[in-house]
């Protein structure tokens, strides 16, 4: 048997555990051209919330009473897929459960993890979390050496490496935004960043003024509203902003939602806004993977996990996301390896 | 002798013929290094009036009483510059005057025209607007044969060439939004576009519903303003928004300026926002000029302008654009070749 979390409640507001029921289930068998894997550990995102409230266009609607959809580190335990051997440990689409039956032909497939790093980092930094914030300083932020960069939620799942990621690409120098003081000292401490702004303790505005006094060339946005407004004030040319995510949207009512008056800037500076999904680059997973694994093992990234343990707590982890609790990658571990790493 | 137009005041709204001064001076002399060319044709662009305002900073301030600036179609008619042999025709920084001393360090550098082709293309289709819809189509906006195209002021200088540039790169039909009857008849009869809207006469949210039952993937921005906005909720997913200009602005005061509510859809759908400006893409002008003037010959690209004659007239033909009397670009004549073209 084994134990798997199930939709029972839309949620209004923060999701909490009224609107999971955790079932108990037979282990799944082996089918034709799939994979039976063992989780190992869970991830959370912002976007879950979404498919909790059947908003999204992206994933078939999910049904009350269907298991959480959700990623994880897990080891394949039986297998009658070439590329998925016995033992290998997968990134795959999981869901919150202890065993799954999966399948390569998933979207985005599953993808064999480095086994000399810590398998959490299957998770955050070697996994979808640092791929978000490669592709978005890289490829939508097209980040230079002389960018003067603002990222916002820094101290959060993606953020955390975002500004490692920026000086491995050669960036000089990167200011990161996070709420409270726990949060900001690690920033510095552990994560990169060199300067920091408390969103709940400073002057939001007077501490950019600060620390941008000729403005931002660059901006890692994972929270929208009225600081992605402040920062459109204050792009310079040619500017770029990456639109990671929007958590402060989430939960706003469309009518408390933030009226831009800076937007106009972005023709006038000739700047760039640009948001971007990470599974629409599942093409050069494999390319930044070995990039950002290779960066770990330097020494030049250090992931910052926050990991719970046991699959009871996946409620909880979620809702970390939206009360802001989490520093670094949040996750869960779900179980230990049964097999001997390849 | 020759005439030109200097600055006398600054305009708070419109600019009209009492913020200019038209005054006589002597034909410059030819100095070393340069060229002295007869000024064939002027553009207006919506940009002199920040230019006036002393708004802008990818000028040298212009200071009251200065010759307003602006590019335009002349002859070379003595030259100390191998590039700018006596006969050719060239698009360069004149100014408003009848003759002028240009210089190849300007930037962005004269360059010489095709002589096959009316002279007065040179201003528009096979010149800066021709430029502008060309970049705008195909390196910001990406354009694809399956897009489905907004383009707001069509009628204008850049929107005109809009529809007939996104065909001949492989699109299928574009929709253009404009203001009148007469202007929204041409956009049909002579420039290409398939469908219209009359935003003085219509209601813009149900033609756009008609319009676009998908949603839009393209959007050729040339207004800003309300209808960028409208446009940013009709997003589809990898969407591109190409911001040319912002023309509604330009005359709005800050307190009455447009609050975007749906500026996190860019987020949602994975969608760009992009200001460009002409003048940081010299690198490319000899190819656009070529492709440009290449579809002209074709058929393929039918420029309408809408000319004055006299240099008298450049108050009125400024003015005009923002009054939106303009349909194509408009542009005076201000004389003839006096030697063989080349």
């Amino acid at each position: 048997m084994q134990k798997q979390w199930r939709l029972a409640a839309r949620p209004e507001g923060i999701p909490d555990a009224s609107h999971f029921e955790l079932t108990e289930v037979s282990i799944p068998a082996l089918e034709p051209g799939k994979a039976v894997v063992k989780t190992l550990y869970l991830g959370v995102a912002p976007v879950m919330l979404r498919y909790m409230r059947n908003e999204t266009e992206f994933e078939s609607p999910l049904a009350l009473g269907s298991v959480m959809p959700g990623r994880g580190v897990a080891q394949v335990i039986e297998s009658d897929c070439d590329g998925l051997p016995v033992g290998a440990i997968v990134q795959a689409r999981v869901g919150w459960q202890e065993y799954a039956l999966i399948d390569t032909s998933d979207r985005p497939a599953p993808f064999l993890l480095p086994t000399d790093l810590p398998l959490s980092h299957g998770i955050g930094a070697v996994s979808l979390s640092g791929i978000t914030a490669l592709i978005g300083v890289r490829e939508i932020g097209l980040v230079k050496a002389t960018d003067r960069i603002l990222v916002s939620g820094a101290a959060g799942g993606v953020g955390s490496h975002v500004a490692e990621i920026a000086k491995a690409l050669g960036a000089q120098s990167v200011v990161g935004i996070a709420g409270g003081p726990e949060k900001c000292r690690r920033l510095t401490t552990e994560m990169g960043y060199d300067t920091v702004i408390d969103y709940k303790h400073d002057n939001v505005d007077a501490a950019l003024d600060d620390a941008f006094p000729e403005g931002i060339d660059l901006y890692f946005d994972n929270v929208g509203g009225p600081l992605l407004d402040n920062v459109l004030g204050r792009l310079r040319r040619r500017a770029r902003i990456a639109i990671c995510g929007s958590i402060s949207e989430y939960l706003v009512d469309s009518k408390d939602k933030h009226r831009f008056v800076n937007l106009q800037n972005l023709g006038r500076q000739d700047a760039k806004m640009e948001g971007f999904f990470v599974f629409d680059y599942e093409q050069v997973y494999p390319d930044c993977i070995e990039t950002l694994a290779d960066w770990v093992r330097a020494g030049a990234l250090h992931p910052v996990e926050d990991i719970s343990e046991g699959i009871e707590t996946m409620p909880q982890a979620l809702a970390d996301l939206y009360l802001g609790k989490n520093i670094g990658v949040r996750m869960v571990k779900v179980g230990e390896p049964d097999l001997p790493l390849p």
